[in-house]
């Protein structure tokens, strides 16, 4: 008999009420066609901006005229993982937090963050933990193939450099944020982090249901 | 050192001129923020039906008041899975059709339809091969967890019953629709399908970034 292997979903529902990153489009979740008003079938419309609720950022939307999220390697969104606890009074991932990650191909920090998903009705947080430019570089320097957050943004709220965007999407490491790591220990999984395909627009990112299998 | 494992990626990507089953939402990828305008970013916004490309069925699709996507068991979505090919003269796949898959957790139907995608310009087709009420009633039967097909529905289109989509959702069966496998072979798989998270709306299914890999 199979072992049946455990799923951990890790994905922020879009809805009406999802907080949304500033200046981005709200997102809305609608009814087109319903049985109870006569329709053939139920039918539901969806509008979004392409950072709401988990997403993956692809190197396009930092850095103009580079790979496109469509063009994503699906090598770097799905395989072995590991999360990383941080503690609860970290604001700021620097190198000294970057520690039990040698070999990582993946790596997602679980921070004071996730626990922001319980009160949505807080809407867009600006006071959430994000990565340095300097962990980013050292996180670059280890090949890392992907980096996850369980907020918005890996970047300090109000830069104006995005260095630290800038640094994971040069090297070309797919950046994936706004994760629920409520319900997940630290430890090694398989990561299963599928965007959206689509075409259009600018490849920017894409939200992406993204899934934990115990090993 | 590990055999590097082989994805096929069957989506049908969302763009402003992917076919749309006819009376549901047209799809829409925008620009909300360019760098080449002065943005700070690249921000892309997107609108669609959520039976939009590759996507599923949910029971509340077409069984008001059941099971919605969002609730959809992962366990269902993501395993072993046989693709079954279908010669290029059969419209309509049968009980005679249903060789072969005794066994099978999940079965995706290749049809000739896979072709239909290489002409986007024609649009929304009338003419698929679909799979009839009574193959719908035998897969049940044979406990089959999730079936596919690929063009937009299961469904012979003008039906006015939707017999082989009840069929198969009041069983919990999960619908797999809008497939490309034009670049697969026959045979066996493992299959990771994964909808979007939302709530809101009617639950009735989703686009769903698909695909399969090598055993």
């Amino acid at each position: 008999m199979l072992l049946e292997m455990k799923f951990y979903d890790i994905t922020v529902p879009i809805s009406n009420s999802v907080p949304i990153y500033d200046g981005d489009p709200r997102a809305s979740v609608d009814v087109h066609l319903a049985m109870a008003e006569g329709g053939p079938a139920n039918v539901s419309q969806l509008c979004f901006g392409a950072h709401t609720g988990t997403h993956v950022d692809a190197p396009n939307h930092f850095i103009d005229g580079t790979r496109r999220v469509e063009d994503l390697d699906l090598n770097k969104l799905i395989g072995p993982c590991r999360v990383v606890g941080v503690a609860a009074d970290v604001t700021a991932i620097g190198p000294e937090h970057l520690t039990g990650i040698d070999g990582a191909e993946r790596v997602i920090f679980k921070t004071r963050n996730s626990n922001f998903w319980a009160t949505p009705e807080d809407g867009f947080r600006t006071d959430f933990t994000y990565i340095t430019p300097e962990a980013a570089r050292k996180l670059a320097e280890m090949k890392v193939q992907l980096v996850g957050i369980d907020y918005l943004s890996v970047e300090k709220f109000g830069s104006d450099d995005f260095a630290t965007h800038i640094a994971l999407l040069e090297q070309e490491i797919v950046i994936l944020e706004g994760l629920d790591l409520r319900g997940v220990a630290a430890g090694d999984y398989e990561l299963i982090c599928l965007p959206l395909k689509f075409t259009g627009g600018l490849g920017d990112g894409s939200p992406a249901r993204t899934i934990l299998r115990t090993l």
